[in-house]
């Protein structure tokens, strides 16, 4: 068990968090920081035993584990704060969904011998804030642990063990790699459902029809994506910009292909295409990620 | 009361119109032709009261309204077999999702003074067949009539009373407004799902890293439109293509400014394109078209 805990930001994720972390009892003593008021207010509300801490000075050094659930952009104010007072034997991981470039930063900032070792636990939902987290939320959930060059590997074993006991699937890989891998998988999906979502609003702005009463054939649908929190997805953007370029350009190329074949009416082309994709869903539904029941839309 | 309905086909909209037909006893006798005869069988496991018929020949001559649940591109087919036995007074109506250029082909294969009226009910789900249709799937859906000059508004009028009667809100407009909107609320962001898995399919083939594994991060919910009908969908792609290939060329001109604002890293932008998404997520909410409630994935 871990004795001291301590979670910074109780967004959806950090909420999330301290909701499993005192379902499964995996640690004696759990802090939390948040610095909007509201939503301390409404983590009081929840009757957890939590203790709400006012600063990020005295406590720090001696927590054994400091789960950092902030959008991205707030590291680099939180390690300098954190810098004079953390404990070498501490833990401290984040839950960004990007990794790369703000590792480089924080290992420029943080102070000589603290081990960072970031997670990204592949978990959310388009709503954000402490009312909508879950203790469900990382269960069978991948976990993804960053491990580079010189990362402590006693210390990612330990942080490995608190994921899996956390609920999720832990696999490891470095911050290149995660990168490359989730700029596909979801960098570039949010990315086109904003898209989508701002091509829509033009048109109908220009044609003067009233598009979304009609949402329900498929827009709908990336409307919820797409509604997802500004500030994490703008950190998320900014810093796996080169990959999610190079993706929004494979992107482009395959979609002006298939207009194209679409314009020219190449029939078999075009099946094939559709077929192909249909099969990357049998995947999905094989690797228990989503249910193999037809969805008419959530009532 | 219709006196005498025929369906033709039985898929996912076929099966429904049949099963909504017989619960809310809109026809006094149903018949269906199906040329699949797997999907007879299917139809016959469900044993509801209705007349499965040989041949698009002898009956048609009785029925008071057909309704068309093929793929478009069975239209043709289905004209000139009807074309000799169909009655004036029958009204013809199709479910297609694209209109104005398959309506003119009907208009001139279809024989003199028979009226086929367009309807597009806005429903549907990414499963096919007989098997996974509802009752329920028209209920508050709108259903979308096509009135052109030439409409004959007596049978308009029927035709909106039917669509009513099966539990759906009614609008009326012409094929060339209906292709414009329906390019970008529904084929667009088909084509854009299809593209994106087209997309990760070819990245995962160059990088050889496991995608698949980590799409519950975004890549999961489009791989689910993307698993509609490749038939259905080839068609209206096809028979929508002036419009769709308008929406695409949008659609990247919007994404190279999305891709130009994240490299330059534009804050005060990127905020306000992610911020104004999320409103027309709250408008998509206020008309019901979905509901307000996190999506953690379905289990």
């Amino acid at each position: 068990m871990i004795k001291n805990l301590l979670i910074i930001g109780s967004g959806l994720i950090g909420s999330s968090v301290l909701r499993t972390v005192v379902k499964k009892k995996i640690a004696n003593k759990i802090f939390l920081f948040e610095k909007s008021k509201l939503n301390i207010k409404k983590i009081k509300k929840l009757k957890m035993p939590v203790i709400v801490v006012k600063d990020l000075r005295n406590e720090i050094s001696k927590m054994d584990l400091i789960v950092i659930c902030t959008p991205m952009s707030e590291y680099e104010k939180i390690i300098l704060k954190v810098n004079n007072y953390i404990n070498p034997k501490s833990i401290i991981t984040d839950v960004g969904s990007a990794k790369e470039k703000i590792l480089k930063i924080i290992k420029k900032k943080l102070k000589k011998k603290i081990s960072w070792i970031s997670s990204h636990p592949i978990a959310g939902s388009e709503m954000s804030g402490p009312d909508h987290g879950s203790s469900n939320l990382f269960l069978d959930k991948w976990c993804i642990l960053i491990q580079e060059n010189d990362t402590d590997k006693k210390k990612l074993n330990l942080l490995k063990k608190f994921w899996k006991k956390m609920g999720s699937k832990v696999s490891v890989m470095d911050s290149k790699k995660h990168d490359v891998i989730f700029s596909i998988t979801s960098h570039l999906p949010h990315l086109i459902a904003y898209n989508l979502i701002k091509t829509a609003t033009e048109f109908e702005k220009q044609k003067k029809y009233n598009l979304i009463k009609y949402s329900a054939g498929g827009l709908r649908d990336f409307s919820r994506i797409a509604a997802s929190n500004e500030i994490m997805w703008r950190d998320i953007f900014f810093n796996n910009k080169h990959n999610l370029s190079k993706s929004i350009d494979l992107f482009i190329k395959n979609l002006k292909f298939f207009k194209k074949n679409i314009i020219s009416k190449n029939d078999k082309l075009i099946i094939n295409k559709l077929v192909e994709a249909k099969k990357v869903r049998k995947k999905i539904i094989k690797l228990k990620h989503d249910i193999n029941k037809p969805d008419f839309g959530r009532n």
